[in-house]
């Protein structure tokens, strides 16, 4: 990152909320369900996929978590009457993960059982280094009990090859991503290009175990690098799909589908937006540069 | 390199020595084998091997050379007696090399014949393109003659694929290092980009070949790359060691260690420090930065 950029990221927080949000809400569907809705259908008609996600993370009250559930339990409803081309990512951390593990991993099973009576997935999102044992703990039990679970791997993370090999061995479903957390050099890697490769390493390895890979990536490298990788192993176009964020390079989501791939949209909603746009704004500068214009433009 | 840093690499000559001398004490464990002993003890204690190198090099004189043979003599009973985890590198040049090819074979094979007794390994240090095939030469009928030799490769150099594959059949030991002599574009892979791709391309031909390799590195890219072939190819934990250089990047070292990987430190001693600093300089614009600004303190 240029010292200009980190500079950028340590000034975001200063800036009032309602700039941030005017700016962010590219990234965020809107505040209810129904917006998210009215978002996805207009995806599928594109030919995109989508994952719906209900923003909010590390809470610490059981009400919030409970509540969080439930409100996952109607959006498995409302995909299947809206017959929409979805399924659901949720945050550990909302669901009470941060209270107890054991709290946590009834509620998002809860949440699997009603997706798989509805015969959708659930993909459980990995946050930062302080989760991930106990996230593909709850991943690897409720995978084991429901079969329709997936989880993410951080390109990041030193542990991530290692994590490969303690997938189950059938039908396991797993996001790759680089990871935007702010992680010490003691856990993660660091340098663009050192995370670039062991991306690639990762999603190769993931390949040749026969896992079901969601690429999760908006860099144009790692796109073309995916693309080889796929051909290289002949994989079909039911075995891996790509995944983009909501508000993140439409131009190489319209791409990708148009080259044939299945592709993934990940689309947040709810009133806890905050700290979800601020890691879209650390992970584009020019959006943030553009949020600090509009803040020193006094708008 | 930048052109600011090319004109600090031009410029470091002209600092007196003793500034030189402050800054760069760092990659020198001392003058002594004294000095060298605490460090390893040190180093061996935190869980890292060593290697020990008498410095110097380029002599002209017969008596420098077996003054540094009988050097490396005390060296091995030095280690034996204090116990310590360490092996030896020597220089070609230092031994010789200049002088007489045969000359040098004799003192480097009286210094293995004296490992073996000690039941310790002996590496030869490779130099600049000067020596490529008398070294390797050395390499060979020593290694065949005690079987306790090893050899370095340089990655940045054009010949070293070609140069594994005369490695022998058996028991082959192989420093990988990315070169750090001033080599022409002849010779030479030139471009960061280039050197790490044939650095990882070397890698895993020594791999695939069954060679015990020393992954000599302070770029986090390549010890991405290498835990990735480490992975791929299953090595176990005795089929190589990562290595790196006496002051440069301990927080690396540490990680490494703590990631369960094997860990050799190249532990330098001697009057003869001035060529060896000025190589760590320009590895290093940063400390080299560093040297200028005192110089031009006036301190």
């Amino acid at each position: 990152m240029s010292a200009f950029n980190r500079l950028l990221v340590t000034t975001l927080p200063l800036v009032p909320k309602p700039i941030v949000r005017r700016v962010a809400s590219r990234y965020v569907a809107g505040e209810t369900l129904e917006d998210a809705v009215r978002v996805i259908r207009t995806l599928n008609r594109e030919g995109a996929m989508a994952t719906v996600d209900v923003l909010g993370e590390e809470v610490s009250e059981r009400e919030k978590a409970l509540a969080a559930m439930e409100e996952n339990l109607r959006v498995y409803e409302t995909i299947a009457r809206e017959k929409l081309d979805a399924n659901v990512s949720v945050k550990p951390t909302l669901l009470g993960l941060k209270i107890d593990e054991d709290f946590c991993r009834d509620n998002i099973g809860r949440i699997a059982e009603t997706a798989k009576e509805h015969g959708n997935f659930l993909r459980i999102d990995m946050e930062d280094k302080s989760t991930t044992d106990a996230t593909l703990r709850i991943y690897r039990d409720l995978q084991a009990r429901h079969g329709n679970v997936g989880c993410v791997l951080q390109a990041y993370m030193r542990r991530t090859l290692g994590d490969v090999d303690d997938l189950p061995a059938q039908g396991a479903s797993v996001r790759l991503c680089k990871g935007i957390y702010i992680e010490p050099r003691q856990v993660a890697w660091k340098g663009y290009e050192t995370v670039r490769a062991n991306y690639v390493n990762a999603l190769e390895k993931l390949i040749l175990r026969g896992v079901y890979v969601g690429i999760a990536t908006h860099d144009e490298y790692l796109a073309c690098a995916a693309s080889a990788l796929i051909d290289k192993h002949g994989l079909k176009r039911d075995q891996y799909e790509f995944q983009m964020l909501l508000g993140v390079d439409d131009e190489l989501r319209r791409i990708l589908l148009a080259a044939g791939h299945r592709l993934r949209v990940y689309v947040p909603y709810g009133r806890d937006w905050y700290p979800y746009s601020m890691r879209r704004l650390r992970e584009n500068p020019e959006v943030a540069r553009h949020v600090l214009r509009a803040f020193l433009a006094g708008k």
